[in-house]
This record gives structure tokens, sequence and C-alpha cells, in this order.
């Protein structure tokens, strides 16, 4: 038991082919990385934890788990506005496992060369399998969680409950028919960060963020922030495909209080509704900011709706 | 098994005091932490992973292992003459426990404090106990690994072999007589960050890292880096009297191959070295930059040493 920090070198040719991009003086293999911040920008960065068994099964392929690692993270870049420049690697591995940290890191570089985002440092630990990464980005219109008034109509990107309806399939559990297995995967382990549409609402949101513990529990998020409620009508939400095929009747359920989507919850004042709108941007709006102590009203053909599960416990 | 990422919420009461400095636009609770960079500097940012009973007793007090697993992260800022800014924290835990919490907040918020840096994010998660922290600092004069020329004087700072030394002791190991516990403790988990020898040396040293693996194996990196080998003179090692007392005859092995101080190693020119001998730093030369390819010659005696153990293996 020693504690030996810094030891990124042991792995560090694994990740010999990691980009290296702007802004980059000194990246991995000295005590520190030496980075050159962007001028007229605030940094934004944050910083997730999956573990094995918990976040995804240790048995899952390790390209899958790292394009999800970082995928998660460059999504909370997306929920600032803030486009991506560096991200470090902390890995905690039962064992030096060649095979398994080749795939791992051919599966991580191909993210970070995708979204143009830098590997400048890391840790490898010996113990229980797990990965901590953490994103820095540049942000010059910050997206806050904060900025939600009354009278704000609500939106959502993209589709939402593939993810969690894909997730049975993904964890191998016994399912009735014959469930799309490549769709439910590329769907758990490959949300797509929403940079473009952060970068396009930018100038219009009052508030954002990334759907990560589900629609309803992470919107109650903008709405404690802000000082205010929210009414959502759930015949608005824009029910994946997917979640359908996944999960049926559930799947409406699963768009409303599933997680995992990751596409981006905002916030927009009324005067700016039509801006919005002519964008022409994968965004529909699915409610209202009201006077209101942060809570999340869902509405169903005039009667109020309460999910089963009401977003994720972490502990 | 759900990605529930960001959620440092449901802990943020215990860090509420948490010292916000300059530079913090918007600190933690949003999707990512917002952050002025400083004008005119480099950022230096590094990050290292603490495993329970890897790094430390899964049953230490929560308030020293917090204590050290910040430390080590501002040795890093250290090395490479950094200043501290921010941190971040992801934490590990099997369980919710309120106690355990609150004496690993204060620890670590009474050890940002004193180094002026601020907590700006973190994600916590259920898990095996470990502690992943990434520190940034900003750098002027940063000193990098890569610098040794032959030549050079070999410095380090402060005295080695302690915290080596009171591993078994903090490990509750059965040792001969009546070991200093309380010291045993300040020396592993207290380890200071040699943040001023580093600000004093910034112009002078053409090289530098601090001694988390042991003197040998840290100064077999600067000479890698450096293209470089050096001949060190044991008899000239400040060894640690904590060494001397708990460890008896083999102190001189322990400060030459022993971990866990976080002294700095570092190298100054010929030219340089009147001038860093005026400074009256607590540092004392060991040895000399040599010709080679990344070997440590250490010598006793007239005759080349060998440790038993050449610093810590990671897997």
């Amino acid at each position: 038991m020693r504690s030996a920090p810094g030891e990124f070198e042991i792995i560090r040719d694994y990740f010999a082919d990691a980009p290296i991009g702007e802004g980059v003086v000194l990246g991995v293999g000295d005590d520190c990385a030496l980075l050159q911040p962007p001028a007229g920008a605030l940094l934004a960065t944050s910083v997730d934890t999956l573990v094995a068994d918990r976040h995804f099964p240790a048995s899952a392929d390790p390209a899958a788990i790292a394009a999800r690692a970082l995928r998660v993270n460059l999504s909370d870049l997306a929920a600032m506005n803030a486009q991506p420049l560096w991200f470090t690697l902390a890995l905690t591995l039962p064992h030096s496992d060649a095979a398994w940290l080749q795939k791992f890191a051919d599966g991580l570089l191909q993210t970070a060369k995708a979204y143009g985002v830098s590997l400048v440092g890391g840790d490898t630990t010996c113990g229980p399998l797990s990965i901590t990464i953490q994103v820095t980005g540049s942000s010059v219109k910050p997206l806050r969680r904060d900025g939600a008034r009354i009278g704000d109509a609500v939106y959502v990107s993209g589709e939402l409950g593939a993810a969690a309806a894909a997730l049975p399939v993904v964890l191998g559990q016994k399912l009735a028919g014959e469930p799309d297995r490549d769709a439910a995967e590329r769907a758990y382990y490959f949300p797509e960060p929403q940079l473009a549409t952060a970068a396009a609402i930018g100038d219009i949101a009052s508030s954002a963020l990334d759907i990560s513990d589900g629609l309803l529990a992470d919107l109650g998020h903008i709405c404690a922030a802000s000082g205010v409620s929210a009414d959502i009508d759930l015949h608005a939400l824009p029910v994946a495909p997917l979640a359908r095929q996944l999960a049926g009747e559930r799947a409406l359920e699963l768009a409303a209080s599933g997680g995992d989507d990751y596409q981006l919850c905002f916030t927009v004042p009324q005067e700016q509704v039509a801006t919005l709108e002519k964008l022409g941007l994968d965004a529909v709006c699915i409610g209202t900011i009201v006077e209101g102590q942060g809570e999340v009203h869902a509405w169903l053909d005039g009667e109020r709706w309460f999910p089963e599960a009401a977003g994720y416990e972490h502990f």
C-alpha cells in the first residue's frame, strides 16, 4: 500500500496516438500538463466517475465503455455551451490487461478525435474498475441552470427514452421478441453530446442542462436553481421510436423519467421563441415555466401524472 | 445500473464552507464550473486517484485521507512551479455515511483553505472507496522534467525517508519499541507541498519533480526525459531523523528509494549554483547530472549501491 500518483506513463503507450490540439503546451508525462487557456472565454470543467457494474457492465466492450465515459462528460460541456478543449483520464483497473487497455484506448481516442478534445493527463491505479474523466472546455456564452424565468418555454432536443429502454438489452436481460441489440448498444453507449444545439441556442436560451437522470428530475434542477416551477405536457415529449420498439407502453414513462439520453433541456424567453423556431433545430417545446418552488408538474390529458420512479437516487 | 453523473449536489452540504477564490465564476452545482483563467500564465493540471486499502487503509481517519489526497495533488503543482487555483473531487463511496463524510469534508476544506485552492466541482458515486482529485494551478515559470543538462547539480529539498519509515506504523504493524505514532501519521498523511521552494527556484532550476515513488526512481524520470544520467552520493542524502528513529539502519535505503515524502528533486546549472545557495533554501546538493541514457547511479563509499526495491510498481 503506497501512494504513487502520476504513473500514467505505464499505460501511455496505449494512448500514444492521442490527438494534441491547440493550447496544449505539454501533455501527458510530466507532473502536470501545461495548457494555454483561450483568450476571451471562460473555462468550463466537469468531472464524472463511472463505476463497473454500477454504471456499466464490467464485461462490456471496453471501446464502448470508453466512448460512453467521454461522451457523457462532453455532454456536460454541451449543457454549459462550452466547446471541448482537453480532458484527463483517471483509470482504476483490477489488473493490467493489454487487450482490454488497447480496446479501451481505441474507443477513447476515436471519440476524442471525433470531438476535437485532447487527452492531456491521467493516472492509473490498481483497484476495482472505474473511470473518472474530467473535461474542460471554453465558453463565451455559458448556459447556466439558474436563468429560467416565469413564462419561458421549455424545450428538449432530440428524442427521449431510447437509452433507458435500451438498458435491459445492454444488460442482457431476457426480453420478449427480438430486440435490436445494435440499436440498443448505440443508444446506451454512444449518446451524442449536443454541442451544436448548445452553440445555436447560446444567445437565446435562458437556462439549460443535459438530461442524464431523466427529464422530470433534471428539469427539476433548473426549476430549483431558478426559483420557479414547470408545467409539462407529456403528449409533447419526443418519444424515441426505439423506446416504443423496446418498451412498448412504457415508452412515454421512460421518455419522462428514464435517464441517459444526454439530450438538452432548455428554457427560452417568449420573445425569443420565434427566433429559436426559425433556426430549425431538432428541438420541441414541451411546456412552460410557471411560478413555484422547484416543482415539475407533468400533465397527461388534463390529469397530473406521476412517474413510478422519479429519477436516479445515488445512494 | 444507471449513469447519473454530476450528482455532487447530494453531498454538497458537507462542502458548503468551501473557500471560493479568485477566478471562480460559478462553482459546484451546475453541469460545469465556470472559471476565469489568470492572464499571462499557463495552466498546470494534474489528477491522482487514491484507492482504499491500496493507497490508504480504508479504516484511516477520513480527515487524514482527505488531507493527504489534496496535498499529494498540490505537490504535483509544486513540482511544476504552479500556484494552486482550483480542484475537483470525484468521490466513490460504498454507502453514504454522514459521520465519515463530515470528517472527510472537514479535512479537505481545512487543507484547501491552508493552500488557497477552491473546490469547484465534483462527482459522487456508489462503489468501492476511492478518491480522485484534479488540481489546476497557474504557472509563469513552469519547471519540467526534461530540462536537466550534463554538469547540472542535483538537489533535493527537505528530508527524505520519513513517510516510508512511517508506513508500517500507519498500517498498525507490530514494531519493536514505542514508535512515535503521531509523528508517523503526520509524515504519512500530511506531506508538505513544496510550493514556496518551487517558486524560489523557478528562475534557477533546469528541471524538477516531486518525489512520490522514491528519489532514485523519480530522478530516473528526470534523466529519462532529459536524455542524461545522474551520479548520486548517498552520504549527501538528507535522511529524516524520524526515518532513523523508526527504521534504524534501513533509514538510508528508505531515503534513497522509499516514496511518499513529496519533497522536490531538481537540477541546477553550475552557473546558477551560487545564486541558489544564497537563497538559503532547505535543499542540499546530492549529486551531478552526467552523460547517459536515463540511469541513476547511487554511490556509497566509492561503491555502486543498489536498492532492494527500486521504486513502486503500479501493476
